[in-house]
Order: structure tokens, then C-alpha cells, then sequence
């Protein structure tokens, strides 16, 4: 490959697999799948999607959701509180689009009824244990004192109770996800049934962890998932049980820069760091801090080397690769080696614009 | 602050505060400074240097080499192992520039002796003890091999033995941080020695943390200094010694999104994430991980809040920040907080093009 810098990867194929099986997924269970582009941020990875009849999307910033918009998209959720500072930038796209918007405090819900022109739908974001942001799912009052203030305007659309259950993140089985999606849809459907008595009815439940929707089978009882990470998954949904490592659609490619032996280690160094990979680790089954899986470049992509080699540490431009000596004895300074992100998000963020797609 | 979305600050009398500081320290030992500019990557920063009388710059990669050689700097050390995918672009830079390269294997050495046209200087990079990349300091005939590669060109200039003792960024005390230099430099200058009786005299000695450079009053033995992050500091730095909270000269402000009370626990979460900040932490003195210190803005900059409130996660967009119960009760959804990055070189590498420099 002509690859002279760190240079992401995308697998076109892997990548097109992925979105066809959460398509069907979400099919079988007669749930509407709005996927969540953060991950990608990229307008031809979502021409993959609308070719597969995908039309409405998530996004988790309001300079995405005008990228989107600029790309033809016209239904676009933003999953992220309202921002008061970018009022404008939301009036502008909800005169261009079907927008989507969360609520999660009173402040927000009194601006948007003052401030936007245009009808919006507007979701209660809930809590339901990942505590990040959202209305706790057992505080029915504020619920319902928000829900008050946004039907205020008659043309803004209520949609529903809209979670994003991030502590999926944290299980290393399937089990674990398994509980955390039935407690999320308990809580999420016992407000629900707080509100309809209050007479909040047809209130739609909307989920979206990579994890849940790509281990559960059965999604009775919700209207949407918004996964966004299953297009290109990486190691740390390997680590989480929510794909095989054969599903990571994206691999950065670095050139090997130095081999050393320290202290009886074979090391590989390569030029690819943490303003290409990201800071991002998880534990790996000894308890060290990993930040990368190691694979050799192919014509079809890469395969990954399963033999114990990984990143071991990232600084700014370095990437240190704890080798076996097998592969150690393999490469050769001015190879190029592929980089496994441990979160493809963040690893995307940062190289999407130089990207290079493996077609079939 | 008319700030709409997470917003590099640059506090300029700060900044300057410590180019001043780290010239004095380099006078007063009579070393060169040869500032690392891969922290800013920044030509309006670079010009603050140059005002102070810096005219030799360090880099990590290519890309910065060619950015600073086309805003007129002319005497550039890469001070990253050669990259044999890069050979065309060190080439035209060696006709441009006076330009530094590190050398740490025969591969490299060699293809630099065929590829490259111009003169260029060559430092030997040798590992005392971080083990990233460099020939090991006690392993004298690799040392001499390289080095007699690079002599078979009369014009490359064999300048020296450069390390960068990154292993001081693990230390959490300014003892540690001499400890660390004394044994560097016992290395770097042993490791010399041996070399000249081989013939190899005349070699410079450089060296490169923040850490020493801000720690070590007397430089004796050593020719150069290349430190990097010092220009604007961040919270790792304050938590290895290297400088007080007041020495931090860049932060991000964020907008307020939540203000939230989950489980007793007062709870602040801005706009401003892991594709902002960096997903880099450093563990607080209750080994619970931080990715961020907390301020107010105000007219000359940002006042830290030093009550223990701090930034406890970051997803890709979402600062969450644990807060104590009068910074909660200060803030509202809407306002701006100061986050200050734990690691100021990878914040600024992402948020660097859309800077506000704070002046006097």
C-alpha cells in the first residue's frame, strides 16, 4: 500500500455486513432502526446505509447534524442535551429538516419553546442508571413538569422517552448486557406508564447502546434502537462479548518506525499515537492497560495476529507494541503494520478525513 | 465569552511567562534550548518563541517540520526515529532546511546515507532507561555501528546522543525527577565516553522532558534542552511536580448541558468530550481517574476551582463533572465552565485551529 503516515482503514465489506445484520435485527423485532453516525460522521459510509433503505439518523452534535443535513439526510435526531449556546444553528436546522431534539431540564424545554420556530420532536431524555445525563426514570414529577412545558407548543411533537444505557459498557458477558437491557426497559416502560396516567399517551421508547442491540434478541416492547458503533465495532465491544473480532470493520495503518529488544522484550515502535489512535484502553485478561490489537495488512484488509502481541503504550506520535518473537522476526522497519482501535469512535474523530476504503 | 461549542483557550501571559522561564533556566546552565513545538503547533505561538531570541525548534513528525519550515523557521531537529515511508518528504526538507534527524538502527541509517541529497545533522537516539525506541546507552558497539554508517557521508554531521527520558512522567515527586536525570545523564555521558575512544569525539548531548527541564536546576554535562509541554503546562504536570495549577496555560470551555443530582451526587455534564480533551487521565491522590481539572472564566483567563470538584468521565462529547455542592449550585445549563486537560498536548492537537488567545 502507497501509505506513508498513519492512515485508517475502512473495510467496506465488513463494514456493509455489519449494517445489513443490525438491519435485520431490528426488523425481526418490528423496530425502527435510526443508527447513530458519530461513529463514522462520514457521508459515503451513510450512502451505505440509505442504499440499504435506511432514512432516518442520530447524530450527537449539532455541526453533525448540519454535515448530514448539507448530505441529503432530512430526519436527524440529535442525541445530545440542547445545547443553549447553538440555539441559532438548531432554528436553522429545524426550518431544513424533521429534527429531533432531547430534553432533559426545564431551562432547555422553556427555550426551545421560545426560541425555535419551526415544529421539532422533542424526546424526554431518561436516566434509567448510566447517570450521565437524563431525567432519573423514577422522577416522574419532572417528567412530567418538562413534558408540560414543551406541550406549550401545539406544533411541537412529543415523542417520547429516549435512553442511552452506556453501562453496557462496563460488562465484559453477555448476561450482564442482558440484565441491563431488561432493567432498562422496565424502567423505561414504568415511566411511561407514569406519564399515560397523567394523560401522556402514544409516548414511543427509544434505546441505543451498541452493546444491548447487538446481543438481544427480542426488542417487544420498544419503537426504536440507535446503535452507532456497530458499524465499524472495535476491541472493546470484542472485550464486551457484542461482536467477534472479525466484525472490526476499521484498522489504522502505521509505519514500523523502530525494533528493539528491552530487557528480553521484543518491542516494535510504530508512527501512529495517541492524536491517531486515541487515549482510549481497556483491560486486557492479565489487567494491563491495552490500546490496540496488531494485525498484518493484506489485500483484502488485514488479518489480526492472535498471539498475544498488542499496543502496549501510546504517546503523542509512538505506538509501543509488546511483540511475540514470531512476529517481532516477521517485520521489518518500514513495514506497515494495522492498528486495531480499542474505540473505533474516537479513532475515526481523528483520521476520518484521510481515510482509505478497502473495497472488495 | 460569545463561545458556542467546546473552545481552546490560550492564555497568553501565561504562556509567555514560561518561554520566558525556560530560556532563563537554559541561560543560567549555558545549555541551547531547542524548544519541542509539538505542544502548540502553532506559528502565532512559534513568533512568541522567536521574539525571545529561540531560533532552533524540535519536532515530532514531518507534517510539523514542513508547517514550521513554512512559516521561516530554518533550524528543525525531527526528534522521531526516521520514517523509511517519508524518505521523498526529508528530502526536499534537508534541501530547505537545516534540518536535525534521528537515527536509531542501520535500516535507517542507510537508507538515509543513499536517499538523502543535502547535508543534514544526525543524532544517534539511545534509550537510558524509558525503552521506547533508542539503542540501549550500554550497548556501545550498536552505537558505533550506526554511527560509522552515517559517516560514510562527509557531509552529515553526526551532532550527537539525544534521549527523551519520558520516564519521569510516571514520577510524582521532584525527587523522583532527579533521580531520573542524574541517572540520564550518567548514561548519556558513559555511553560518550565509550565512544570516543572508538574515535567518535566532539559529541553533543541533548535531552528532552518537561519534567527535568522544570525540576533540574544545574544542566552541566549536557549541551541542549528540547522540552515541549512546558509552554502551556497541564493538570499531569502539576500532579508530576513539574509546575503549580497557576503555570497552566490552556484550557477548554465547554457549555453546560445537565445539571443533574444522581444518588446524593451534586453532578455537572458539558459539551466537551474524548474528540475534545483527549480521553487521557491521570489517577488523583484517591487513585479514582480524572481527565480534568475545573474553572470559572474570567475576564483575564479562568480561576480553578480547587474543591475537589473535578471532570470524572468523558464519553465522545459528554464532560462529565463530579461536583461539590457550591460549584453546583453557582452553575446553570447554559453557562461556560474551564475544563483544564490533563495532557495539553493532545487537547491542542485536537481543538488548535479554532484557538482564543486570552491577551493581556
Amino acid at each position: 500500500m502507497d501509505i506513508h503516515r498513519p492512515t485508517l482503514l475502512i473495510n467496506r465489506a465488513v463494514c456493509e455486513r455489519n449494517i445489513e445484520s443490525m438491519i435485520n435485527r431490528a426488523q425481526k423485532s418490528g423496530v425502527r432502526l435510526r443508527p447513530h453516525f458519530k461513529t463514522h460522521q462520514s457521508a459515503e459510509v451513510g450512502d451505505w446505509f440509505r442504499a440499504k433503505g435506511v432514512a432516518a439518523i442520530t447524530v450527537s452534535s449539532i455541526s453533525m447534524a448540519r454535515y448530514f443535513a448539507d448530505h441529503g439526510w432530512d430526519d436527524i435526531t440529535i442525541a445530545f442535551p440542547v445545547n443553549l449556546r447553538e440555539l441559532d444553528d438548531i432554528k436553522s436546522l429545524a426550518g431544513q429538516v424533521k429534527l429531533g431534539l432531547l430534553v432533559e431540564s426545564e431551562a432547555a424545554a422553556e427555550a426551545l419553546v421560545r426560541e425555535i420556530n419551526d415544529p421539532v420532536d422533542v424526546w424526554l431524555e431518561v436516566s434509567t442508571g448510566y447517570h450521565r445525563t437524563g431525567i432519573p426514570w423514577n422522577n416522574h414529577n419532572e417528567a412530567n413538569d418538562i413534558a408540560s412545558i414543551i406541550q406549550q407548543r401545539s406544533d411541537f411533537h412529543l415523542r417520547g422517552l429516549l435512553t442511552h444505557a452506556g453501562h453496557t459498557y462496563a460488562a465484559r458477558d453477555r448476561d450482564t448486557i442482558r440484565h441491563i437491557y431488561r432493567e432498562t426497559l422496565v424502567r423505561l416502560l414504568d415511566l411511561r406508564s407514569h406519564l399515560a396516567v397523567q394523560g401522556l399517551d402514544k409516548l414511543e421508547v427509544s434505546v441505543g447502546d451498541t452493546p444491548a442491540c447487538s446481543v438481544i434478541d427480542d426488542f417487544s416492547g420498544i419503537d426504536e434502537m440507535r446503535p452507532g458503533n456497530f458499524v465499524y465495532y472495535d476491541v472493546m465491544q470484542t472485550y464486551i462479548g457484542s461482536c467477534p473480532v472479525e466484525d472490526i470493520a476499521v484498522a489504522v495503518a502505521c509505519p514500523v518506525v523502530s525494533k528493539r529488544v528491552y530487557d528480553f522484550q521484543p518491542q516494535l515502535t510504530v508512527y501512529g499515537g495517541a492524536v491517531h489512535l486515541s487515549k482510549e484502553s481497556v483491560l486486557d485478561e492479565q489487567d494491563r492497560n491495552m490500546f490496540g490489537l496488531v494485525g498484518f495488512l493484506n489485500d483484502s484488509g488485514w488479518e489480526v495476529v492472535n498471539d498475544g502481541t498488542y499496543v502496549k503504550s501510546l504517546s503523542q506520535e509512538h505506538g509501543v507494541i509488546h511483540a511475540t518473537q514470531a512476529v517481532y522476526d516477521h517485520v521489518e522497519i518500514g513495514d506497515l503494520l494495522a492498528i486495531l482501535p480499542v474505540h473505533s469512535c474516537l479513532t475515526v474523530d481523528i483520521l476520518r478525513h484521510d481515510a482509505v476504503i478497502i473495497q472488495d
